[in-house]
């Protein structure tokens, strides 16, 4: 599969039935995962909270896990070094443990798994490794993946405006800097990635109003400001947050390249939010005559790394 | 009190003594709070994790929420209008609340309260924060608020090695991106915050082994990349991810700005990162012509926000 064809995959895994067991005792949730399988718990998290959330994102797992735990390890290729020793420690802490994984060491180490289909880039398989949260948890209706999948459709069908994104980034050689305002907060986070894996560029995020907050004060005085190429991330519909942006604007001189998310459901444009970032970084990647697929620096890190460790 | 007056107060800020009551009964927390007063839950969960913590950077409460949540509020000033929001929802949902704050709305709304001193910048009045989470939670030791006495006294009377990084950034006019490893990464955040207010410039951070699955791959092929200062902030103690920095700078050709924090506990060697921060921040300010203690166009942000909000 080429990479586009891989983001077309997205609006049918979202149709994806696995689930686990959630059982009623649990009193906390902890998803652990890297890179492309670490967002997953971090969109997860504007989509519900019904129960405490927290997310690991190195080797460790917190002191609370208890039997109440329900400890869920997300690694597409089931071999994620930090993951596999961070499940390792819940299960010592008794958790009830679930892994999302398409194979590797993750599959016989939990109580409960869901396998997801092989042969996609981990990042391309969001949908797989969501769904079975969003599904298990009862974070959304069953209508909400219907109004996804038909947005994600017209997404596949047209992405000029992602193209001409592209092509103003790649003319400017800027470096985006995306914020997010909740629930895309972690969706400006998954740009930044997909800025850097696809496209092969250093990108930033962060959130609003928190930058109201810090990041504001340096808009204005700052050097080297017109080498970013600023993006706010919204869906039009908290007035507050939007008033913030107009008043950031005025104040500091920035302009935004405005993002507005369209959709009745929060699912639906949080999923539109992270495809339009797909399509972008696609074709900046084919701007900039880059494989978007090509993740050769990180695979060698990874290899450097085990030949190390075997060594030592 | 100049800035730097105000950076000294930090040691003594660590033997402030208040406290509130967390009952047995509490099955999680919520802390709530934004900028300079936000940093300080997150400094908080690095250093604690026997109970689940929750985060909360904007105007509304998780679904959670009970009475068996302890929910706090930290504002410095009071008047933080995402945390006042925040606060009246957990209100609303029955949570045992706390406030810590010098002043203003927070200080009637909760069930408890710990009264700070008023008279410093938010950001400066991290430890007057800081210091009753980590007691009321017993997440340290009396002796460790001894040693980070110490090593912050050390620091206030030799900062010329963060003189000199200070240097360095301002003559190349980079752009710092400050990389934490774990208990480092919310200090890392923190020292990009610092940049932004103190130095009023713009700055990123990220965390290892994160770095690894995503930035890493943008590190080698990236435009721009020589305008960046990238900062690993480390102790150096987990082998594997020491091993991680050595082999990210060997694949993609960047040659990390290391800072190596000494301290024999996690709270003084936390501690002393935040404060090198802190002086390199500073310095950067003063080489810049900047008033590192001006934060006025946050300031004019909040009043346009006031005022149109009292025009709707």
């Amino acid at each position: 599969m080429d990479f586009i064809e891989e983001l077309r995959t997205l609006k049918e895994q979202l149709m994806f039935e696995h689930k686990f067991n959630v059982p009623k005792t649990t009193k906390n949730v902890v998803i652990a995962g890297m890179g492309g399988s670490g967002i997953v718990g971090k969109i997860f998290t504007e989509l519900y909270s019904s129960l405490p959330v927290y997310l690991v994102d190195d080797y460790s797992a917190p002191d609370f896990v208890s039997k109440e735990t329900v400890y869920i390890a997300i690694s597409y290729s089931g071999n994620t070094e930090e993951t596999v020793s961070s499940l390792q420690e819940a299960i010592r802490k008794g958790a009830n443990t679930v892994a999302i994984t398409s194979g590797g060491k993750l599959l016989d180490m939990s109580h409960q798994r869901v396998v997801i289909p092989k042969g996609l880039q981990p990042r391309s398989a969001l949908g797989y490794m969501l769904t079975p949260l969003l599904k298990s948890f009862g974070a959304v209706q069953q209508h909400e993946f219907k109004e996804a999948y038909d947005l994600l459709s017209r997404i596949d069908a047209n992405h000029h405006e992602e193209e001409q994104i592209a092509h103003d980034i790649y003319v400017s050689e800027k470096v985006p800097v995306i914020y997010g305002v909740p629930p895309y907060k972690a969706v400006a986070y998954r740009w930044k990635t997909q800025f850097n894996e696809n496209s092969k560029i250093l990108a930033y995020s962060g959130s609003l109003p928190e930058i109201n907050h810090n990041d504001t004060m340096a808009l204005k005085g700052t050097y080297r400001r017109d080498e970013f190429y600023f993006i706010a991330l919204t869906d039009g519909r908290n007035n507050t947050v939007e008033r913030r942006i107009g008043i950031t604007e005025n104040i500091t001189g920035i302009k935004f390249r405005r993002i507005k998310v369209e959709g009745k459901s929060a699912l639906a444009r949080v999923m539109a939010a992270v495809h339009i970032g797909d399509y972008i970084t696609y074709h900046l990647a084919k701007l900039r005559g880059k494989d978007p697929l090509d993740v050769g620096v990180i695979e060698e890190l990874k290899e450097r790394l085990q030949e190390s460790t075997g060594t030592q």
